[in-house]
């Protein structure tokens, strides 16, 4: 028998919906790997949201928002008025997804949406960094307090592993220092300025026209996006307490072409770094700059929009992650993830054809 | 209060004192940020053991064994007739590490050790990959069936984490197929040739002057060590169910300085490479050979004797772990990785200064 888990998501964007149409697609492997059922029991969005005690088809609501903007008018269950808020509060789920929009400024909604889970005992699964930039340390230890479970994989960087990797692959190893390549779009014009000879601006440019840079880049581009990332990881990582602003940044918008091109011939390859290190008197500092890397360099073979993180530990050593879709299905796979990591028994390895 | 956990050492060697001092070494973290007091009540070898139930002080227990050659005499419960699994049998410890040499073909005397563990429940942790060769999936059905853990992650490749990135970091995700440079001896080798020009004879000569290669070298340069880690890897993270001699295997032997050279022109890395693939039946094909790589593949950056892998999964995309010590130290911190493991809540983040 598939143990039952009861959940509601908060935002049904793009990594929502590429959520619920994992859930469904993997309902099947879920079930016989893992012996669990994940039953939808509501969606919740501002613009109105829709509940079901008898759990809802994923797929097709996803379908449903597509076509109608929406989720208020839904025939099944469909609550015009209420938000996300309310759904924590009247679905009776144990676990919340929270994918709304990130504000990394206040973390709302998702702040609110994740304390009142909490508080109520439910575990969650975060998509978004927002309510962790500032509040990662009291949130962790509220959900402690309430005997829940808060995991946020996919807030850090999709489905790259970097914070499972260091809580369970590195259990017991202390991180002495971080170094990742954690902004696509910053990665991807540093390689086509490489591999091309491109100018920064044709490099910018060819990459708003595919779609991988934003109109206004600043927030790539100037080093902000790997400083809240890296500062996120690290505190969750080194048991830092490091604010955005307080890792130092220079962006990638003053490198010229000459520069890429003359460390290249140097057999250096230039990437966009946040770097994390413990100082001798155990404070950990952090910045962010475009860095040389030799290329035996392990973060000198993250390619394109790739992103990697290297973590260098007291009795590991030096171990390196490097991929993982950064899409919204990225995203998706990275909550199912942490929902599956939540409900397995400590130690117990898969069940079923997997062990 | 720290939960006390009671562990008992089959296998006095490298690993295993390396082990006892990291265990002392690691005392106060483990306290403080895992809640966990690990205490040893006993430590087997084939010339006799030592038991105390009042629990023993590792690192002079590493020293008197370098100091003796045995710890039959030892004064505070030396057992001149035990072997380990006398001590497995009265100890009344909750956990066995087992770190005894490996033997391929049998997987003895380990495989003894770890069913009459898991027959009492206890939870294992091993450094040993012989038993598992031929007995992984009934070993992990019999630990189940006995409410024990069964962790090896120190096995697949010390340090560098292969079982638990695949288990818990892309839970959820089907592995399509695997990619290892497993062997780091081969590794040294194809790097010294590339690097400095030289055939395979003299690049060998200087991994044996080293250290690096054993005086035959044969398990190493011919496959055989990468596909009995490749053949494990895939039957614990795909399902598999592989025997060595199952996987194909070209060795390193006959490749030219002029090859690796005529590669290099071209821009690719010669590595050993395991690879592991799910055929359109859903069985597994394994292969051992050299191949060429890219640049740019993931697996070009590992350099020396290091060693890395690559996950393909279904919905995370390409996932490539790279690094991680890989001597008696590398191997303790995993085996020490798997005792917190096995002892973490489900979905807890790390207790204290972590969380």
């Amino acid at each position: 028998m598939a143990e039952q888990v009861r959940i509601i998501v908060c935002g049904f964007g793009r990594v929502g919906r590429s959520f619920a149409r994992l859930l469904e697609a993997k309902a099947e492997t879920l079930a016989r790997d893992y012996g669990l059922e994940i039953q939808l029991h509501g969606v919740g969005e501002l613009e109105g949201s829709v509940i079901s005690p008898k759990g809802l088809a994923p797929a097709a609501l996803a379908d449903y928002f597509e076509t109608h903007g929406g989720l208020g008018g839904h025939p099944e269950g469909g609550r015009p008025e209420w938000k996300g808020i309310d759904l924590i509060r009247e679905a009776g789920a144990g676990l919340l997804v929270e994918t709304t929009p990130t504000d990394i400024r206040t973390g709302e909604p998702a702040l609110t949406h994740i304390r009142t889970a909490l508080g109520r005992g439910m575990h969650v699964v975060s998509a978004n960094k927002g309510p962790f930039i500032r509040h990662y340390r009291t949130l962790q230890a509220f959900a402690r307090d309430n005997g829940a479970a808060l995991r946020l994989s996919a807030a850090a960087a999709a489905a790259l592993p970097t914070l499972d990797v260091a809580q369970t692959c590195l259990a017991g190893a202390e991180i002495l220092a971080i170094e990742g390549v954690l902004n696509g779009t910053s990665n991807y014009i540093l390689t086509e300025m490489r591999k091309s000879g491109r100018s920064y601006g044709e490099a910018l440019s060819e990459a708003q026209r595919l779609g991988i840079a934003e109109t206004d880049p600043t927030l790539d581009v100037e080093g902000h996006d790997t400083a809240n990332k890296l500062a996120l990881i690290a505190n969750v990582c080194m048991g830092a307490d490091l604010l955005p602003e307080q890792v130092g940044r220079t962006g990638i918008s003053g490198l010229t072409a000459e520069e890429v091109h003359a460390a290249g011939e140097e057999g250096r390859i230039f990437r966009l770094v946040g770097r994390a290190e413990r100082g001798p008197d155990g404070a950990v500092r952090a910045r962010v700059a475009p860095m040389g890397l030799p290329r035996d360099h392990p973060l000198a073979a993250v390619d394109g929009a790739e992103k990697g993180i290297t973590y260098t530990t007291d009795t590991m050593g030096r171990v390196t992650v490097v991929g993982g879709k950064s899409d919204p299905k990225g995203a998706a796979a990275a909550l199912l993830k942490d929902i599956l990591n939540i409900h397995r028994a400590p130690g117990a390895a898969r069940s079923g054809r997997y062990s």
